[in-house]
C-alpha cells in the first residue's frame, strides 16, 4: 500500500473480506446487506458491518468494528463508511477499492456512486493489481486446503464409474457424484456441471440435464468443490461404451496437451506461453477452436481467479501460485473435448494438486 | 418501461438475467467474465455475452446475441455494450439499471463507470424499483418449484431427528441433513447453516462448527436449498435432551409469534404490520431485543429478496409475494431462538409453503 501511495483499502467482497480478516459466514449467500472492510496502512482493519453481524465478528482478531441496523434503505452504510474513510485516510488521502478487471463491488451502484460525493478531497484509485498480485500468491496453509480438496474429488472421479450404468442421466450421475464428494468431507459442491452427448459434448457450461447416457456417449463432468474456504476445479471424462476413434484420439490430445501445459508452468514463464505450449500440441492434433478464450486460469477462494493462460497474457508465473491446466478444443463440429489439471507452481517447478488423470477415458458399461 | 420513460434495460446480475432470458447455468459461478442482457422497450432481450456462451444462449428464446473473446481485459465487453445501449436506446434516451437497495452490478466498477462516458446523451437512471416490484409477484409456476424445495427440506428436517445423535458434531449433523436434501432432488444447498450452545445458540451466521452436542444444547439449522433455480429459507431447532423451561418457553413464544405473523399476512397489510403483529408477542413473551434487523423477507430466486417484514417498512403485500415470517429474540443474555417458515400471500389471505414446524421442539436423545 505504500508503494502505491494508498492511505487505506476500500473491500466490499467475501473472499477480499476473509483474507484480510479470517471472517467466514455463508451468510454472504443473502445479498441484502453490504459489508465493508477499511484497510488502513497502519494498523488493524476496521470492519463496518450490519449489527446482525457485530457479535460474530468480535471473535476475530479485529477489534474496531462499526456496525448499522441493516436493511436500512435510505442509508445503508454509506455515511457511516464515508466518516470512518475520512478518518482513516485523512485529508488528501488516496483509498484503494477494486476497479478493473476481475473484479465488482458488493454495494448498490447508487451508494458507490453517494459515497464517492461523500469523499471530498480524497481520491478513489484502482487496487485491483495491488489485490491480485497479492493473493495469487498461496501460502503453504492454503495451498494445504486446496490440495486436500483436488485429492478427495479426485478420489471420488476415480471411484464414480463403480457408481454409475448406462441409461442413468447426466443429472443422476452427477448427483451420485455430488453427494459422494460431499460424504468424503468437502463443505460445498457450488459448481458441478455435466454434459454429453453422441461422440462427445458440445458444451462446457451448460447441464446437467435429464439427457439419459447411451452406448457411444461421452460426458464431461466438471466441478468445484470446496474445503475450508477453497476451491478446486477440475473435470473428467467418461465413455458409455467403447469410445469412437476421434473422441479417444481427442482424450489422449488434451491429455498430452495438459502434459505440455505442466512442463511449460516453471516460475519465470508467461501464462501466454504455457498457453502456447498445449495450444501447438492441440493445432498439431487436429483442433478445429476453442471459443473458451483461454486455456486455465488462477485457482483459490473464487473458482476462477486471476490470471489466465491465454495468447497474449504476458503475466509471469511465480512460485506459489496455483493454477489450472485446461486444454480444450472442437475436433469435430459441435464435438468438443476438454481436460483440466490443478497444479501449484513452485521454485523448481509444477507439482500437481490433483491425481493426474488416466490417458485413456474410462469406459463406463 | 413505458411507464417509466425507460428505452432500454440493463441487467447484470445472474437472476435477473435468468428471468428475462430463461439462460440457467452454474457457470456464474466463476466471477472471471461480465455476462450483459440488454432489454428493449419493444422487442426481444439482447444478449452481449463472452463467446463461450454463445452456442447455450442460442438454446434460449434469444435471437439477438453478440459475443466477444472473454475475457480482454483492455476492453471486457464495454465497447460492444456501450453500441448496443446506443443504437438500442437512442438518440437522448433513458436506460434503466439497477443501481438501488439490494443490489450490485456484476461488473468491474471501473468498466460501469467508463461505460457511461461513451453513452453521450443517454441517461442512465435506476431501475431497481421496477426490477423489485416486477419480480416480488411470482407467477404459478415458480410458486410450485418453492412449494416443491420447501416441502422437500420440510421432510427432511422431519426425518433428520432419526439420523442423529447427541455427541455428533454440529458439522456431521448438518452434512448428514445436506446429503439427504440432495438424495430427496434438491439441486443444491448454498445456505447451511448450523449453531448451538448450552441453553440455546447466540449467533444465526455462522457455523456449523466441530462443537460437540452435549444434553441440554438447543441446536439450530438454517437452510437455503435450490431446486430448478428457486430457493427455500426457513429454520428449525432442536434439543438435545430435555430442553431448558426457557429455552421451551422461547421456542412456543417464536411458534406463536410466526403464528400471528402469518394471520397479519393478508393481502394489501403492510410488512410493518406483519413485523408488529409478531413483534408483539415476541416482547409479551420477554424478548431482550433482535438484532437482525427485520423478520423475514422476500423468498425466490435469491436466499432473501425484497421486500423486509420491518419496522417502518410499509411495502404493501400482494398476491403473488412468496414471503419468509422470521420472528426471534434474545431471551436471555446471548442466547437466541429463531423460527422462520415460507409462505405466499393469496387473495384469500395466506398459504404455507412449509409443513408447519411443531410447536415444541424435536428432542434428540
Amino acid at each position: 500500500m505504500e508503494a502505491s501511495g494508498l492511505s487505506a483499502l476500500l473491500l466490499t467482497c467475501e473472499p477480499e473480506f476473509r483474507y484480510f480478516s479470517g471472517f467466514q459466514s455463508q451468510f454472504w449467500e443473502s445479498p441484502t446487506r453490504p459489508w465493508f472492510l477499511v484497510l488502513p496502512a497502519h494498523g488493524k482493519p476496521i470492519a463496518v458491518i450490519p449489527t446482525i453481524g457485530q457479535s460474530a465478528m468480535e471473535q476475530t482478531w479485529l477489534e474496531d468494528i462499526r456496525s448499522w441496523p441493516a436493511p436500512r434503505p435510505g442509508d445503508d452504510g454509506v455515511s457511516l463508511l464515508a466518516d470512518t474513510l475520512r478518518n482513516t485516510a485523512g485529508l488528501g488521502g488516496r483509498i484503494g477499492v477494486p476497479l478493473g478487471h476481475e473484479s465488482h463491488l458488493r454495494m448498490p451502484a447508487g451508494d458507490f456512486l453517494a459515497l464517492r460525493a461523500q469523499l471530498d478531497g480524497l481520491e478513489l484509485v484502482d487496487a485491483r493489481p495491488l489485490l491480485r498480485d497479492l493473493m495469487c500468491i498461496k501460502s503453504e496453509a492454503e495451498i494445504d486446503k486446496i490440495r486436500y480438496i483436488c485429492r478427495l474429488v479426485s478420489d471420488a472421479f476415480l471411484a464414480l464409474p463403480e457408481q454409475i450404468d448406462p441409461y442413468m442421466t447426466e443429472r443422476e450421475i452427477c448427483k451420485r457424484l455430488q453427494i459422494d464428494i460431499l460424504a468424503r468431507g468437502a463443505d460445498s459442491t457450488p459448481y458441478l456441471m455435466g454434459a454429453s452427448g453422441p461422440g462427445s459434448y458440445a458444451s462446457i457450461i451448460m447441464g446437467p440435464t435429464d439427457r439419459t447416457l447411451t452406448p457411444g456417449d461421452v460426458l464431461i463432468i466438471d466441478t468445484g468443490a470446496t474445503f475450508d474456504g477453497y476451491f478446486c476445479d477440475f473435470d473428467r471424462n467418461f465413455a458409455f461404451g467403447p469410445p469412437s476413434a476421434a473422441a479417444e484420439r481427442a482424450h489422449a490430445v488434451v491429455h498430452a496437451a495438459t502434459a505440455a501445459g505442466f512442463a511449460a508452468a516453471r516460475p519465470g514463464a508467461t501464462t501466454h506461453q504455457v498457453w502456447s505450449a498445449m495450444w501447438t500440441v492441440l493445432e498439431q492434433g487436429g483442433a478445429l477452436g476453442n471459443d473458451v478464450g483461454r486455456m486455465g486460469h488462477g485457482l483459490g477462494m473464487l473458482l476462477t481467479e486471476w490470471p489466465s493462460n491465454m495468447a497474449g497474457d504476458d503475466t509471469v508465473l511465480l512460485p506459489g501460485m496455483v493454477m489450472t491446466l485446461e486444454p480444450g478444443m472442437e475436433f469435430a463440429p459441435r464435438q468438443l473435448m476438454v481436460h483440466e489439471e490443478n497444479i501449484v507452481i513452485r521454485e523448481s517447478g509444477p507439482e500437481w494438486l490433483t491425481r493426474r488423470a488416466p490417458e485413456d477415458m474410462p469406459v463406463i458399461g
